[in-house]
């Protein structure tokens, strides 16, 4: 009705009655007096006084000069003020200034979560080039691929990867300069390049004067995509992104002022869903961690009473399975936000008794991380712990400060009904999506199709909104007309005690179209499993049209980074004999 | 350093390495495809997907949807959840829309702190229109002057003002139409339109298809300042100035989800400070409130359990002054913010007792209110009163998304040192800024001057940075060469048991060039005072060079909103006599 009552002509929006002109937005959005058009009133239009781009590194200026002794940063017997992170961010800044690194360069980093890598978040912003952080855990060959698409200028290296590392600059025809991180706390490792990293800190100036972007939506930092399949994709974020993606996990996650914040979530995966710029927003403290273990977790939360932390299901995993003495439960409560897969029941009650919070969140890495937050209700707390999962199990609705999310029938823009039942595919819009693929204009275009960004998850709505993800939208089975969510199976079979892993693919069946096939790695102690055994648990746990018609047992392809290569199975699923 | 490097020419951010191009920005911002610029990358610009504009208009949707039961209003008798909230928003835009009412144009509305005022707050924006919410302790002639300046196309009216009102319409050539609000909790008045507010609601679709602003930089509301000389002038707000500085208010003050925040400060006060987005964003409970006395604001405290409210100083000491029966303390505590002047150590102290958490703020119209705020360190907690009392007097720091806060020598952009001594005049930049003053370019242009926005108040920089406000620039007394403070001798003077009311203004002087003349209204109550009980005191307490030299006893003349005009006083002062 309102739409139909705007003319469709450019100018509708010039009407004016009161002198409400649009904004005579200057690109620059530095000068009160050059832009004005003569159609609009260039005195209401943007000026230094009252227009500033958005850009986490203003939460970093703030935090220094409102709290400058407060601790920042804790890593093993190392400890900054705000200060002097403000301090090292600018000679970091600084120094890459000074090498002729600026607007649009990229700087590449590849390291643990580390402070260096923490204040590569700023300090190379502040100079307008762009953070690419590098998965650790990649090959050679990937990581010279990144390394060639992004242009890097620099690379930034954690000597504990220096095999890689030098594996990869060899694969390269120009290797970028290396600037060494060799920490104390680390494990030792080969310096490559010709100069550390403090040493660099020591030619910038801490009083450099950096500046804010031009435009906020210049690019912040560059995440490759880990693709199970093909080269992996160029995720450009910008400053007006990530300063709202910020803002939105403090907000979201009700976290308050002076979090502290332990880094178990890897800082280079997508850029530790903002948490570099959300903690450092909230004036809190990043406790930093080299090797994610149970009993380091538990220490740091003890020693510098943690408040926060963030992690894949794997780091839950690591505390349930911890022995019993090192996990006494934390009072005050820790907060612990998880994403990746649900967190099942045994989880929530573990966690519950351990004195872990678990919020669950899910997200991409073109969201800037977290899109949606399982929003939890105070009610629900009095519900009994199978309900509880239940409701935790679901991704929930759309981020604290995430525009738009919604569930659609594939290949249109129509919703499902809020059933809890029609799988549709999750489209997101909003201020933390990213601005597109690096130099891939036919991805991007494709992933904005029809003004949203298309997740390739599937999932249902519940009638209260809120989402769940049943699958990827290239492993869903489609069995005599009848969509079944792989990760439903999967959940079922990793409840069964003698899994340790198990993924379930589509087997083209002539009659069916499609059926299940479970591939199970069963644990080594555990008394061994047939067929039928699998296919009987199942069938108790699951509708009929569910329950793998086939089941295939032994150890699981992975990529270096740990994925399950689901196209490998699928593969092997379509070989099978008819038989098997 | 790195400003001396960048070219001064256009097209250096167009310097790229590695394919991140500057915004393709589209003005409508909706278009992925239209404004390829030949020169950038259109497909790393701003599209549907990654691009929304910033719109408090967002968080109704937000809250509504994840929240759709919470209560989102009391008043009085009435409940209304987020669902229902939001349906009568929607009913409001909707019927405006069939008035015709849309992008531009300016509704009005004269109205207590009632659900009414609020839901105007969405309503009104959802339809591109602008709301002018008007003081409703404002003479009629000054109604008059703001209706016809703003253009109002309507006037949404509270009947227990319809006197002023019908007379403020008698003065106008075109009075605009009238909608009544006619509230049963209200103490009555006469209906002047021939419609009232749930009627026009009625007229409404609760699912219309209300869109965000094509620009965030759009207007969405008009406060006039009340000033105590001329003509008000009307300062403009926009979308994302609303949208960001009603998230800086809820991180600033570490608010926290579901709120239940008490209206003691007027909505029609710089749209009450932000918070109507404030606390929608957060999913909390707006508690409104009519008559704001004591006894009620006590009594919502402990029905509704009120966690936060604002207000200025005048609602601190009505709680502080209140019968001793009603002032029994708030377990858990309940978080205050005033500001407009400092709280002074009985304050404190008395709301301590009480259990009432203070946090200081500043701000003027021109910033949406609050754009300093004292942010508290936890262990100033240990500190005696005294001590606190002076460290919590000061208008602090930045808020918290306010970008820029400094204190310069007048007519420079020079910082004046941060030495707690030397006066200079507050300048704020950034994003909660105001837009300009409509139909005023030269009031603007003057109030942005340098790329600052000018406050016209002098303060000094503590050696922490945070500032304090010493004085309007005009009441400043400059005797001998030296700065002398009105406020510091104000409060001075409002310590005395017997001193009701006082106002210091410059005296012209022959030798001195000006002194400081008092003019003291005493309470009837007390014994009299005589010139030199008020000096003695005064010079017991402040340097000799600040004693008044001439004191006046008697009532002081006001402003129709309660404004001491000092314009009024510094012209007495000019005409006394030399030996008075």
């Amino acid at each position: 009705m309102w739409f139909a009552a705007v003319p469709a002509g450019a100018d509708w929006w010039l009407v004016d009655s009161a002198g409400f002109r649009p904004a005579c937005t200057d690109q620059k959005g530095m000068n009160m007096s050059g832009s004005d058009s003569g159609r609009c009133d260039a005195y209401l239009g943007r000026n230094a006084a009252n227009y500033v781009p958005l850009s986490p590194l203003s939460f970093l200026d703030r935090t220094a000069s409102v709290y400058p002794e407060f601790t920042a940063v804790i890593h093993g017997s190392r400890r900054y003020s705000w200060a002097q992170i403000y301090d090292r961010c600018r000679c970091l800044a600084s120094a890459l200034f000074r090498r002729g690194i600026g607007y649009g360069d990229t700087v590449s980093i590849i390291a643990s979560n580390v402070p260096e890598l923490l204040e590569a978040h700023f300090g190379v912003p502040m100079v307008g080039a762009v953070l690419h952080a590098i998965n650790v855990r990649l090959d050679p060959a990937s990581i010279a691929f990144m390394l060639e698409h992004s242009g890097a200028k620099l690379l930034i290296a954690d000597t504990e990867y220096s095999d890689v590392i030098a594996a990869a600059a060899g694969r390269m025809q120009t290797a970028p300069e290396i600037i060494d991180i060799h920490d104390q706390n680390g494990s030792g490792g080969r310096r490559l390049g010709s100069q550390d990293y403090e040493s660099l800190l020591q030619e910038g100036d801490n009083q450099f004067a950096w500046r804010l972007p031009a435009d906020e939506w210049d690019a912040i930092s560059l995440n490759y995509t880990s693709g199970t399949t093909g080269n992996p994709k160029g995720v450009v974020y910008h400053h007006r992104g990530a300063y709202l993606n910020a803002l939105s996990n403090a907000l979201g996650w009700n976290m308050g002022l002076h979090p502290v914040y332990l880094w178990t979530l890897p800082m280079f995966h997508c850029n530790g869903w903002c948490f570099p710029w959300t903690v450092t927003a909230m004036a809190g403290t990043h406790v930093c961690m080299r090797k994610v273990e149970a009993q380091a977790i538990v220490d740091s939360i003890r020693e510098h009473r943690v408040t926060h932390f963030c992690g894949a299901p794997i780091i839950l995993n690591m505390l349930l399975n911890a022995a019993d003495d090192i996990k006494v439960g934390f009072a005050p409560p820790v907060k612990a936000a998880t994403g990746g897969a649900a967190p099942p029941e045994a989880v929530i009650e573990g966690m519950e008794k351990l004195g872990v919070e678990l919020t669950h969140l899910y997200g991409l890495t073109e969201t800037y991380g977290p899109a949606t937050i399982c929003s939890w209700h105070a009610d629900w707390d009095m519900l009994p712990l199978s309900e509880r999962a239940r409701l935790m199990a679901r991704q929930g609705v759309r981020a604290f400060l995430q525009d738009g999310l919604t569930v659609v029938k594939p290949g249109t823009l129509k919703p499902v009904p809020a059933d809890a039942q029609t799988i549709g595919e999750v489209l997101i819009r909003g201020n933390t999506v990213m601005k597109g693929y690096l130099r891939n204009p036919d991805a991007t275009g494709e992933a904005f199709n029809g003004g949203w960004f298309h997740s390739g998850d599937l999932a249902v709505r519940h009638p209260d909104g809120y989402i769940q993800v049943k699958d990827r939208a290239k492993d869903i089975i489609i069995s005599g007309g009848e969509n079944i969510s792989t990760i439903e199976i999967e959940n079922v079979l990793y409840r069964h005690p003698q899994v340790m892993e198990a993924a379930v693919v589509a087997r083209p069946d002539d009659y069916w179209g499609e059926t299940p096939c479970a591939f199970v790695h069963l644990k080594a102690s555990g008394a061994a499993l047939n067929t039928q055994d699998v296919i009987h648990y199942c069938r108790e746990r699951l509708a009929g049209f569910k329950v793998p018609k086939t089941v295939v047992f032994g150890p699981l392809p992975k990529t270096s980074t740990g994925k399950i290569q689901k196209y490998l199975l699928r593969e092997r699923a379509k070989g099978l004999e008819d038989d098997e």
